[in-house]
């Protein structure tokens, strides 16, 4: 409880720490996210190096995405992904319904217009865990109510 | 352990973040220094609020010490303080052999001036804990071999 409680806040400072530093400058809410999503994205990198550090080649991209839904959201975000869909043309969609980082939010429609905020880390650390597997893509996020999320990654076929 | 090394990646992200911003700037070592300390000030009064909620009322200064050297401690810094000494006028000194912000850094003396980064976060993390309970101090951190550390707490009278 207490890793999750510490990282948590941290989050939340780290968050407002890129806010507060871009109102100094002229630094816009576009860059204080692709800021954050960086950040993510490393973080992604390195945990994915941890997670599958005991695990069997996986066999396709599938395969890359069902360990994402599975293993890694379960690590990381405490439950796994509630659905899993795509296109079979490089587009995969991941709802979570709970999702970790929103749990704190008020659950009204108040705040969504700050979600953004709170998710640019999280598609950093998906991107950044994909692309430890080999799989180059973009992540964005969309919240239409609170505390659920849809991930959209869009496979970038190299 | 999923949650232990995203905290310890964020964290490391963190410190880099405001190093960096320091550089196209005009902030100096100092003022990182102070930033990060500010920031785990607040992430301390969060935590010691979640902590302390089932905690019988402390008897004084010394009671609360012992909650942060060992409940505090543990929980954050998955170990004891494994030895805290005090002057009895307001100044504690709190060994830890095995500091686990520092314990991914090696032991050698090579990275011995990097320390501050790594401590400043943990400083306020104590120093936002005591001022929660009602103990305003002064927190440093001091290092003569890694990984081992030395918190010194100066009590404030009010």
């Amino acid at each position: 409880m207490a890793d999750e409680a510490l990282f948590q806040f941290l989050h939340n400072e780290l968050i407002q720490y890129v806010y507060k530093s871009a109102e100094h400058g002229e630094m816009e809410n576009g860059r204080c996210i692709t800021k954050l999503e960086n950040m993510g994205f490393r973080v992604g990198q390195g945990l994915i190096e941890r997670f599958t550090r005991d695990t069997a080649r996986f066999k396709d991209e599938l395969d890359v995405m069902k360990f994402v839904c599975k293993d890694f959201w379960t690590s990381v975000f405490k439950k796994q992904i509630d659905n899993l869909r795509t296109n079979h043309q490089g587009i995969y969609v991941l709802q979570d319904n709970k999702f970790r980082f929103l749990t704190q939010l008020s659950t009204g429609k108040q705040y969504l217009e700050h979600s953004p905020k709170y998710l640019a880390f999280a598609c950093g650390l998906v991107r950044g865990g994909l692309a430890n597997l080999g799989v180059k893509s973009i992540v964005t996020a969309e919240v239409s109510v609170m505390p659920a999320c849809k991930f959209q990654v869009m496979i970038q076929k190299m």
